[in-house]
């Protein structure tokens, strides 16, 4: 942390900043500029958020320069890390592709579309059986029944199965479905939830929230990991601007930022990240050439029907369209040894 | 919804979009422009989140035109609502302060807290026992420890207690000590717990989400209202946008826009709004003459050594200092009948 | 400047880093910290933008913390500037309101909205006569016929006249008519402009950009200040966030954080700051409250034949019914004292 | 324009909105809900924006549908149009690379960097010699200096060049030394500097605007070609969202919506994009895949002594890495037949 003092900040008011750093057991450096004063504050900065020295007489602002999170850190852990779940490796050269409807809506459409994922090429299915929604008049899942068709769908196809948790009470419920447990933007930041995700031996698919910054979004994963599981994977599915023709606007930056700041895996999800289905090939084909590790993608048997979520939906037909050229593209990238970003 | 078709639209696309819309019970109309067709919708809107219509061929986009939460509206409940915590009116006549510490750290600090609070003029003493933190490594807060000092310093002052839930589990708990249960901005979807506190009789204080519209916002209150309380206030504490000289961007027009749409109650919290103590007397002032009901505020005996949000917080002279003007300003309101909008 | 090393930084590579800065002129001061080191840049910061530190090898990231602006800084000029336009001080104790229609449409038209505003209690007549539209097809002002009914109006009123200058060729002929000239939204980085304006001796009305930061208002006014002309007043009328319920996001804490940063005065437009007419007086009052020095504000005998922004234009009644309360009010804040903020 | 009136709007309501609109020579026509009637306005849209219906008595609000750009629109011009500058081709199967440094800072520095580029295999170079700076007191670029540094280049290596025209009076000046005329993002609304390019033959690059949605991007290219120039050439640079680790959000999904909407050709900007040198590889191979027509890149001989954005510039390794692997990719996507998106 470095505080910057304000032009006419007195010796004494730098004499107490330094005092209440010093409280602390940390160490405090005076630099003498032009225009003003700075203090470095040198130590453990996990002790730092309990100083408020931001309120002081004669600061003008404090800068954080350190981060906050650790376990989840390249620094900590340079080389990237690989998630396997049940023989499925995330993180290493296999690009992973998972699709399926926003929700599972009745045994039929799931098996349909399990089917579908599964001859495309998808090793995951998705679905979500317990469905957080802006307006509780708006369908809310099937709950246990739907994991129920999902762990059917597994049998019959021998897909990986992916799907939301949002609530503590219900952890234990979906682990015994699901095989990847999917932590939903909304509840990015439910810490509670991300500690129950983190005391489970299921690998966790950690989105990004609505409007998490990166440091907020590699600070949450640092909860589940505090708690013991090692195995997140974090998901890109766009961040909220002013910009209304897209839904959300899908960041790809943070692919590689992420992969430069933490060694675990990332993918991403076209589909709520643009909210139109026009818009989730290009997205599809863009998240492979900038290293993501994989693709979380809506595809219904009929969208026109779908329960919610239909407009992002792929058809069949555009599913496979897009898994053709999508594992064309991974491998070219693979087999040329095109590497968007450098890493250990 | 109105729904517009592409200027290539056929006329079997057109079809099939109503033949979908009254395969749900609703009525089609077609409006025939010079560059485009339009169908409109007319029925319970509700019904429409089941069909994504616009995957459908030759359908443009759709939008949406009424709106989703229907309790919480003032078309449904044309008068202002008072909600009554324990004796103290809120939506009333009556301007309402909320002040104390970010998180109670220990009994002396919340009780000399409470103490200050009480002197300047507040009616209700906050402070938070759960605190959720960006890191997991920053101070989470005392738990039912702090409830205990909360309520104690309720005993001594007569000040009521708004505190935070941030889980399933603690509501009751919470709901035990509390005279006001605050739902944080990291939990305005959490729809779990906003159910949960609406099977509650407490009144909830509602936070605005950090990046919620005023849709997402008034349909958060629905889920809490759907379940049976009727006591929701709303409290507008900034947003997140591009401007990052202030920790949030404290949005003031939404008091005025919630008042229009909504028949609840709303206070402002302008130190999360701003971030800076500099800026929270400003924004108290400004937060009454737009016509909000209450504030709620921090305040630290000792800012410079606050465990969390110290920077924001107010000391106890510019606490007393705010709290003279601010009560002047809300009799000044009251007394010339300067009513910022109108209402039933 | 503080430059961040990454925690595997070499000395080969910190010695790189200074031997850039000092080839400067400048000086360097290393910090050790414990997870990582930093480097301290002491001296005139306008020479550190011609270092591209960021791109060396083993920095992490740098972090200016010096303001680019002089000029326009409090710390510069710690006593508040009152603007002088034709005998109206603005800046002082004198509350100043602005009104009257987005554009001149016609002289009937403009003649009847100055009558208007004058009853009223304005002291500027506003008008647009040249108007950046999104599209080429809207109607983009009478040009020099527009400022001659403003000219004819300020004869028959006496009020101040202000009035939008979009081009360099235009400033010269706008400021044969306009008492203040405005710099609209579109244009706050339009530097030529700046420049041009910075150069006549009329005042300005410098408008904060679509989503200017306040760094970047506070420098697009010292482009003004520094070709010679101190008399700036800046005008807060709404950023640009997510939320699309209103036009933009009215922030009011900019008016209190621009007189805590500069010595210059700051009006409010609360009718693009909302873009909603039922929003204006509430935004309008709480202007006052947040201590800004005046109001701009749209206002048109006939809103709703308006030729632009006709949603956001007060009637002639809805002005009248704003205009007795803000006046109350801002004398109510004058007689009793009550400053939003403390100022040298 | 559909007008959406509130619940209690009375009949005399509905007959004035339809008495305005049919005033303007276009057709209304009532549709009734259930719980609310809507008008819908039928005929040319462009005269619409003269009608503030919004303002009238039992208006709720009024939903533009139709677009106010027609000459950029692909519903007017299906087929993609390819853009001729001096030879090279942009919108058609060839990969188009722009580089070079942020500013001509010197003859020296310019013609290594052409060289640099020519031999990594860019088409054009790029180089500011007018650069609009935040702070009046950076570096403002050699004006016409630098454009003869810019035409030498061209002499030696055969790029064509591409350059910012900042202001009316140096479009002619610009327009003789450059091959493409830029319009950089803070002039995206300088609608006096647009309708001047659109007067000249020569090609033009308009980058967005800094917090521009796609339609007011679309409406400033309908500006240009609108005065008789159809050759305009998008560029994506990032948005300003809440996130700060970036400079920008490169928005990559405009690429697809952009190509949906409108027939020009679009490129992709990754160095102002992101603003970080490390994130500019993995967005620039994103941009192939997303189907773009081509990337504008910054790149430096010595980065680390560039007067201006440095942090996002390129050295020359990492320019020849970056070059070679987005030539394979650019050649693999169009020797596969891979199509981001599908169009006409």
């Amino acid at each position: 942390m470095v505080i910057i003092m304000n032009p006419d900040a007195t010796t004494k008011n730098i004499e107490d900043v330094i005092a209440v750093i010093e409280s602390t057991g940390l160490t405090a450096k005076v630099m003498e500029g032009v225009q003003q004063r700075i203090v470095g504050v040198i130590g453990d900065k996990t002790r730092l958020a309990a100083c408020a020295i931001d309120a002081m007489p004669g600061v003008e602002q404090s800068v954080a320069i350190s981060k906050s999170y650790k376990l989840v850190s390249r620094e900590f852990h340079p080389h990237s890390s690989i998630i396997d779940v049940d023989g499925v490796r995330i993180g290493g050269d296999e690009f992973v592709v998972m699709a399926g409807p926003c929700a599972v809506e009745s045994r039929e459409q799931l098996l349909e579309a399990a089917e579908i994922a599964k001859q495309g090429g998808a090793q995951f299915l998705r679905g979500g059986a317990y469905k957080p929604r802006t307006s509780p008049y708006s369908f809310q899942g099937l709950e246990e029944e739907g994991l129920k068709y999902l762990a059917e769908a597994r049998e019959k196809t021998g897909l990986r199965i992916v799907t939301e948790v949002t609530e503590v009470d219900a952890v234990d419920t979906v682990a015994r479905y699901a095989d990847l447990l999917q932590i939903g933007a909304r509840n990015m930041q439910n810490f509670r939830l991300l500690k129950e995700v983190g005391r489970t031996e299921k690998p966790v698919l950690l989105k990004r929230g609505l409007a998490a910054t990166l440091d907020e979004w590699l600070n949450a994963a640092e909860y589940i990991l505090n708690e013991g599981n090692p195995n997140v994977i974090f998901c890109e599915r766009g961040i909220r601007s002013y910009e209304t023709y897209t839904r959300n606007t899908l960041d790809l930056s943070a692919v590689a930022a992420v992969k430069h700041l933490s060694h675990l895996p990332i993918i991403v999800d076209p589909s709520h990240g643009t909210g139109k289905w026009r818009l989730v090939k290009p997205m599809a084909l863009a998240a492979v050439a900038a290293g993501a590790d994989g693709l979380i993608m809506e595809m219904h048997p009929n969208p026109a029907k779908a329960l919610s979520d239909g407009p992002q939906s792929l058809t069949p037909e555009n599913y496979n369209d897009l898994m053709r050229d999508v594992k064309k593209l991974a491998k070219f990238m693979r087999d040329e040894g095109i590497h968007s970003i450098d890493l250990a």
